[in-house]
C-alpha cells in the first residue's frame, strides 16, 4: 500500500469512483457500456441490449428509521433503480436485493420491508428473482441490482445531446428535498419533546416526495407513444444542478439553464420559504426526485412545449461557452454542483 | 406491522429467505428461473442465457481486516460471485461492485480492495461495468453482482439430479475452514502480546484456501472438455453438508454419502488434528471453499473416476432413502448442514 493518505471525505463520491475505475478497459465482446453512465449495457440477442444499474441505501446515510417506515423503504430501494433503467429509455424486467441487517431488526420488520419491495415490483412490472440476506454488525443495508431491456435502436446515453438541443426535466423538483427538511424539523422537535405530536398536515405532496418517490417509467412509455427519443438523458437523484453537469460533461456540451423555468411546485415553494430557503436552490440542489433529465432536438420542440409533464429548462451550447445558470434578473453565472456528500 | 416478534437469529438466513421470498411468482417471460439456485437466470436471445448472482460482504460478519488484507477481500468478492455462475456451468462475463465504506478508509485503501478485485477480473476474464461508492456509518460492506451467460442447452440447476446418479465434488474440502481456524488462533495470540509474531509457517495452503479462494471456472471448462454435463450443481460456500442438502431438496432426491472419500488434503487433516478437530467434520460443515458439487449418470463415471480433479463421494437414492452420511465403521446417519450461522 502506498504511503500517502488521500482522505475520502475530500476527494468527494464521484473523485473516489474516478480514482477506482481508472484505467478500467471492457475485454468481453458483451460488454457494451461499463461506468459512467445511469446503468450498463451489456448484449442481450440480436435486437436487444440489457441494462444493469445498481444502488445501496444505507442506514444513517440515505435513510433515518425515525421516520422512514420500513415498508416505503423497501419500495423506494427498487424506484432509485428503475429509475436508471428508465434513464437509458429502457425497461426495468428483474431486480436482485441484497440485505444486511443486524439482529435488532425482527422477521416482522424485513417482511415489511420486503411488502415495500414486493408492492414496487408490482408497480414497475419487475420481477424479483434473487438475492442475499445476510447480518451486519449495526444497522440495516439494502443494495438492489435492477437488470432492464431496451431495443438497440432505443437506448439513449448521457453523452448525446448536441449544440442547440433543448433541456427538459419531467415533473417538478425540490419536492423531496423539501419533505426531507420537514421530517429533519418534526424529528428535533420529538427528540426535545416526544409529547408533541408531528405538525405534517398539508404536507402530503412534499412528504410523498421523500418517502415514496416513483421511477419516471410512465415518462419512458409516453415519450415513445409521442415519437420523441431523447438525445441524451439522465435521472435526478442528486440533485438537477449535478445532474446537469453530468450530462453536459458526458457529451462535451455546455448549456443555459434559466431559473424562471425551474417547475416548483407551489408546495415546495411555500414549505422552502417557510425555511428561509430559496425554492430555486432547492430544486437545483435538493437531489431524490428522481424526475427524468433530458435533451431533446428542436424539432420536437412543438411536441414537448405544449405538454404539462415536461419544462423546457434550457439549450445546449457548444463545450467552450461552458454551463449557465441564467437568474431571474437575466444575470448568467457558472453552474455549480452541490448534490449530495456523503462523506 | 404484525405484533409478533420473531427473531432472526431463531429462523437463520435459509428460514428468512424463505419466508421473505414466500409468494413471489415470475411474471415478465425473460425472467426463467428466479431465487432458490445459485444465479437466476433470464433470456439473453436466442441461444443464450443470462445468469445473476449477488453476494455481499460485511465487516465483522464475514471478514475481519485484522488478517484479511484488502486486496485478498477485493479478490474474494469477485471470486466467490463467478463461483455462482460457474455452479450453473455458465462463464462469468460482468461484474457491479457496490462499496459501502466509513471515512477511516483511506482513497489508498480502496484502491487496495479494487487492485484485488481488478485482479480477479483479469484472472477470470470479466468486465468491471459498473457500480456504487457510498459512506457507511462504520465498516467496510462490499457488494457484488455477477453476470454470465450459458448456452440455454448447457445450463445446470440444482434441481436436476436423479435417483442413481454419481455424486461428485472437485479439489479438496475444509481448507478455508483450517485456514480461518489458525488466522483466529494467531489474532488471539497477537491480542494477548502483540510482540509475537505470528506463526503460519508451512500453512501456505490453507492460508491461501482462506484468503485467496478461486471460483472453478478451470472446471467448467474441463467437464465441457471432457464431455461431460453434469446433471445438478450447486458450490460449496456453505459447507459441504449444507450443499448437499439443497441439491438434493432442490431436485427431490436422497443420497448416501461415504466419510471415506471425502477429498481432504494432508494439511488440512493435520492441522485439523492440531486442533483436534475431526478432519471430515470440518470437510463437510466448514464452508467457503468454492469447490464444485454436482451429480453425474452413471455412463460419466469411468470418465470421472479416473480423473485427480474430481472426487465421487456418494450416489443419490430415491427420495425416501433420504439422505444418509456413511461413516468408516459403515454406519450411516442422517446428514444435517451446520453451515454457517451469521445471525
Amino acid at each position: 500500500m502506498s504511503e500517502t493518505r488521500t482522505d475520502i471525505g475530500e476527494i468527494g463520491e464521484f473523485g473516489i469512483i474516478d480514482r477506482l475505475t481508472n484505467g478500467i478497459s471492457l475485454k468481453n465482446e458483451t460488454s457494451i457500456f461499463g461506468v459512467g453512465d445511469d446503468a450498463a449495457v451489456i448484449d442481450g440477442g440480436p435486437d436487444e441490449f440489457l441494462l444493469v444499474s445498481t444502488d445501496t441505501l444505507v442506514e444513517g446515510v440515505h435513510f433515518n428509521l425515525m421516520y422512514m417506515p420500513l415498508k416505503h423503504l423497501g419500495y423506494k430501494a427498487v424506484a432509485v433503480n428503475v429509475s436508471d433503467i428508465c434513464a437509458m429509455n429502457g425497461k426495468a424486467e428483474q431486480i436482485t436485493v441484497s440485505i444486511a441487517v443486524s439482529n435488532r431488526f425482527s422477521l416482522e420488520a424485513l417482511e415489511e420491508l420486503y411488502a415495500g419491495i414486493k408492492l414496487a415490483c408490482l408497480e414497475y412490472d419487475v420481477d424479483l428473482v434473487g438475492g442475499d440476506t445476510t447480518s451486519s454488525v449495526s444497522g440495516l443495508m439494502i443494495g438492489v441490482t435492477a437488470i432492464g431491456r431496451v431495443k438497440k435502436e432505443e437506448i439513449v446515453y448521457r453523452s448525446g445531446a448536441k449544440e442547440f438541443d433543448l433541456l427538459v426535466v419531467s415533473g417538478d423538483l425540490g419536492g423531496a428535498y423539501m419533505g426531507l427538511q420537514l421530517l429533519e424539523r418534526e424529528k428535533d422537535v420529538f427528540k426535545s419533546n416526544p409529547m408533541i405530536q408531528p405538525d405534517l398536515d398539508g404536507h402530503d405532496y412534499i412528504m410523498q416526495r421523500q418517502l415514496k418517490p416513483e421511477a419516471r417509467h410512465d415518462i419512458i412509455k409516453y415519450l415513445k407513444e409521442l415519437g420523441v427519443k431523447p438525445t441524451a438523458m439522465i435521472d435526478v437523484s442528486d440533485g438537477l444542478a449535478s445532474e446537469i453537469l453530468h450530462l453536459c460533461k458526458s457529451s462535451n456540451v455546455g448549456c443555459h439553464v434559466y431559473d424562471e423555468k425551474l417547475p416548483i411546485d407551489a408546495k415546495t415553494s411555500m414549505t422552502a420559504l417557510d425555511f428561509n430557503l430559496d425554492p430555486s436552490t432547492c430544486a437545483l440542489n435538493g437531489g431524490e426526485d428522481y424526475e427524468l433529465l433530458f435533451t431533446i432536438k428542436q424539432s420536437d420542440f412543438e411536441i414537448i412545449q405544449s405538454n404539462p409533464n415536461f419544462s423546457i429548462i434550457g439549450h445546449i451550447t457548444n463545450v467552450e461557452d461552458g454551463v449557465y445558470f441564467v437568474d431571474k434578473s437575466g444575470s448568467a453565472v457558472t453552474l455549480k454542483a452541490q448534490g449530495w456528500k456523503h462523506f
